[in-house]
């Protein structure tokens, strides 16, 4: 059955560029899909970098000016994975034009920012999703798919931590191209926008929408080097580490964390829910397994249950290996194409969209603010 | 050599009155002390049970009254393993009858009670301790150690939990003998007083002292049967869970977590230590294990060791078995009794005495106050 | 009630001396049962040593000649805590007097031993337990009763290891009142009996007898110093490592190793059991979890649980604590003392009995035999 | 630079095939490498099948006879990925075209078979490699760099495990194109080709040498339906599990068992290793992690050290994502292709070769034979 093309045209070649770029490249080699995405065009500013990166991973054609690209009559998808303060002016412009629109996390700078892109979206109509790649990790989605099953019942509570330790030296520099991240005026925030948003996407994903929270943020290191001119120190404006406490709908409590520096921690991504009937807990660093806990088996045997999330009934395993063969990092981005591909031909489109990312914001923008007056904060709409 | 009799009273029969039995029975076979403490009373007012209890264990004489007790001129020490709201009178009793005191946590129902009572021990000039047992639990004493020896460096993060499930059920009663942590009245508090008392003790002990607290508390169960009267329900007045975040005064965040209702978690008390040359972790529900992450190590060797503390140049454990054979909750009881008589030995008295309890029945009342109020509170003097 | 009191004469005073002692003072403490150990004489050769270990013990009375503690009216049970190579003299004498006969494993120091010793004791008919104590460790006991329960199924494969680190160095010293287990004249033999016979008893309890055996042992320090007289070298009798193949009567295969030389490994005694319906997994350095993987688990949900063996529905720890206050390596003496004496008490004495231990001698024997033939040796009677 | 192109001819398009297709499409991506390898070929019999896999994969050509793959002047490259009865006949056939030899493992059905491959390929003097795809895990090439640091010393023991549970039920039939690994005819044997060879490779590897080895096999299940003719049942030849002991050339004891009947264990590839300056633990459930123990770190800080794998100074990380992001079992294929390219660019020859893996072979043999003899055998040249 021949396949019908979707030509993307994808913004940015640093890391998610790669991410998103293997994506493209596999989704079709191991999923069975109606739509064939092809890598028509790479769009960045460098034209020299830009040229090597689209020639190794078989971008057929670049663009240095992302809106030329989206000017152009044979891109049928507009792919964000350039940073932050970028998002919304592309990705309202390539819903004007009729687009589809996949974006990088978080959403925007701010929830403002995000109204105007989700209206814009919604408005043009167009297919569209948020790369929150993490709900692909197989055991994330089997989590989700537990607690849909009725497994976990009420839920009392909810504790997520996201850990890292990559900025404890002071040396470590900010902006550029490669550490826009620290900015301030390109990243919008810190720890919040880069790795809470993925926290909170999955907790609303996996319990419902929050209702308020109080937050402390805390930038560690003062002031840092720029990675474009090292002899030149400015102030560091993110929140290096930020924490918070939450109020779910539903009544259950939630506590969340992260950090750039917790030593020892590189890529500590964990939930935990526990409710009446059972308790589920995951670790991003040990990607494959799912924790669970019911309280349904025979008393004697009570225990946390290690489910190894390889086995070809788990979320998306029928598509790669054997049991006990593992997938990695890049496989959240495939699946999570695959899942925005097969929306496109069933009808019912995968989320999170738009609309759903703004949730986070709205929880972001609320931390972050919480963090500065010491009160609880409305965390919704 | 013959040891100096120390004559032991103690208050209570139940489950710390089986605890504090152990370690007089045991502490002497395994520690060579000067002091040898005599189990010369037990008291309680129900002699039919108290009878039975002391003659199980040895207690020479029992007496139904702890006036009576605290009168006779053949008891050194008072040690009180009563429910909390008999604390206060006890323990200035004691102290003005010029005997030592042993208290169980939390110290007393709130700072007020408890700054009378530190104010009248130390009046006495009588040596006491408060019996936070898990400080002797030999991971965490080598955690302290660890720190002390500057393997931290300087501490960015500290994360507690301390987890339970048994009162998920709304059929668990309240009150009674076996269930007054249940009951505000005599408890003064719920998870706060009872289970987050003991990861605040930790974290000052090993961190330092804490500048102020926001904090959310919940009781999922509004009311509950009373256990000595099942046809009764009364209305619950403790938190079953307590989340807050913490300042430290040395710059540190804090999160700490607690509840009842964590299904699956049944004595899950830990804490994390995230500084900028190394990190701790410990769960003790694996009691024997400290985790430890040493950012000085080769780097692409780098990794979180899991310590297993049971050799002979571990924190009190040359006193017991040999490498490899772990010790219970029990010998947490003897460590510290040990410790005790100790530091009457060498004039070095044992810690955490009534005036560190102190600091932390501060952040206690600062974590239910805020509670209350949703804003940041002062959790110190 | 009035508890019926029973003599306890126990020989030897060294770490089993210790255990033992511990036991006795413990158990009516923490069971309530009919009989009554009194700790009315220890015995051991060296005089000094004897009585101060016997005051800090609470032992009545001392004897230095062992046959005059069997010859004593006073005594009911003799306990044998002294080294192999003096178990079988003592306990058949005990058994000739009538004594009942306690005794630590290895049984004997060859099969030849063990069958005069067992025809001796079933001859007198007197009550005997061997200390095989990790029988009662609760989570082995559990597994025991969850194979029982049917969980486990066709049995196609145990494994068992047991490994230790502490005799790498050439300097550690053979021979001597605390390292005589490096000394075949006294030992017998050196993993073999010493660790492996643990590994084979509860490999014969959980599973069933074995047919054959193929091994390999080794001798990795050719001599050591002794201990008594530093200067002196001897030659290494003992195993220093084995590891054996067997085939169990039911058709399952078997693996053993054992070793002093596993470097990090402190006391880790591991066995797995795979059976058509499930699967377990202990390790004694996590001795209060067991692992179990149950086939009949939803197939998505399909996991290895961590069983916290810590509620008072698991075996023996309604004696104990609470959910998740865990036991330690010295109870499982306690716990096999007190089935000793509901075996009194029942008239169903407790397990393992000289006969079933004579069956591990075989095993051992085998092993040892067939680490010199380098054929398949048959291990049973 | 333009990349120096190796046209590649593929034969078999089974699991295999597509784990080596995947490496085809990816190693250029993510390794800078002078050669770049050209999916000019695949080769199958069955035209329809092959025809959709071909197209999937992106391979340019289709031939259903190997030898007019082997016959092609533009094919540089043939790897062999069909079935171990066909290695022999394809590779020596290769290697005297001249062609560049990649054969999956085993090498062979047996030793005499092994021999005239490795003589042919020698003789030819083309480059080859053995897909033991699991040296490329990068933990466990970093297991290797630490042993050759000289971190682990005088190696005493390895212990090996791989357990698998796919095999227990008796209705999976055997043969056919995907269960031909239970045909003793077409694989040769059963879990000691298919896994065990895995762990050899692995142990000679890192340790050395085998001089012998003494084993047992078991077929749990007699006999199964084809897979081609359901109503048909023919006896099983394989071995469903073999266990068996191994002497070092250094002096060190091995164990080695392989199953398919370990329920709940997936694809549990494990190794031990102990020495007389550390130990390293693998799992390849986690296969992210290789686990450390130091002897030299501090005495009371000595741990098991789990390094998560996954930093830029780990093995082949660098070409892959940024700390705490997993790779998956596919990326060893990817690894390995990468160091056989290399290994041609730089003129030092990537390994296994056919000369390493026939020594794995060699050990497979000596095992499947003392399965029979019940005596040690030569486990080499």
């Amino acid at each position: 059955m021949a396949k019908k093309k979707l030509n993307v045209g994808m913004i940015g070649y640093g890391f998610m560029g790669r991410a998103h770029s293997n994506a493209y490249l596999k989704v079709g080699k191991f999923f069975d899909l109606e739509y064939e995405p092809v890598m028509k065009a790479a769009c960045a500013r460098k034209q020299d970098k830009l040229h090597a990166f689209a020639q190794n991973w078989g971008w057929e054609t670049t663009e240095t000016d992302w809106r030329r690209l989206i000017d152009r009559q044979d891109i049928d998808v507009i792919d964000i994975g350039s940073p932050n303060n970028t998002h919304k002016e592309i990705a309202i412009a390539a819903a004007q034009a009729g687009k589809m629109v996949l974006c990088e996390k978080p959403l925007a700078m701010n929830v403002a920012e995000g109204i105007e892109m989700t209206e814009a979206i919604e408005k043009a109509g167009v297919a569209n999703m948020v790369w929150f790649n993490y709900r692909r990790v197989p055991a994330i989605t089997l989590a989700k798919q537990l607690i849909d099953e009725g497994r976990i019942g009420r839920v009392f509570h909810y504790r997520a931590k996201y850990l890292q330790d990559w900025t404890i030296s002071p040396n470590v520099p900010q902006g550029g191209s490669t550490l826009w991240r620290l900015d301030i005026d390109v990243a919008g925030s810190g720890v919040t926008g880069d790795l809470l948003a993925h926290s909170i996407d999955t907790a609303l994903w996996l319990i419902g929408g929050m209702d308020s929270v109080t937050a402390t943020t805390e930038t560690f290191i003062k002031e840092r080097p720029l990675q474009d001119d090292p002899n030149v120190t400015k102030p560091v404006g993110i929140d290096d580490a930020c924490a918070f406490l939450a109020r779910f709908k539903n009544g259950a409590i939630g506590t969340f964390e992260s950090t750039r520096y917790a030593r020892g921690r590189k890529n500590q991504n964990t939930f935990e829910v526990n409710g009446e009937k059972g308790s589920l807990y995951f670790d991003l660093e040990d990607a494959h397994q799912l924790q669970y806990y019911n309280h349904d088996d025979d008393s004697h045997v009570h225990g946390w249950r290690t489910i190894l999330v390889t086995d070809s009934d788990h979320p998306y395993m029928k598509h790669w290996w054997v049991p006990g063969c593992v997938i990695g990092y890049e496989h959240t981005f495939i699946n999570a194409l695959a899942d925005f591909l097969k929306g496109i031909e069933t009808g019912v489109p995968a989320r999170p969209n738009f609309r759903d990312a703004l949730e986070t914001q709205y929880v972001c923008d609320a931390v972050l603010k919480s963090g500065k007056t010491g009160v609880w904060e409305r965390a919704q709409a």
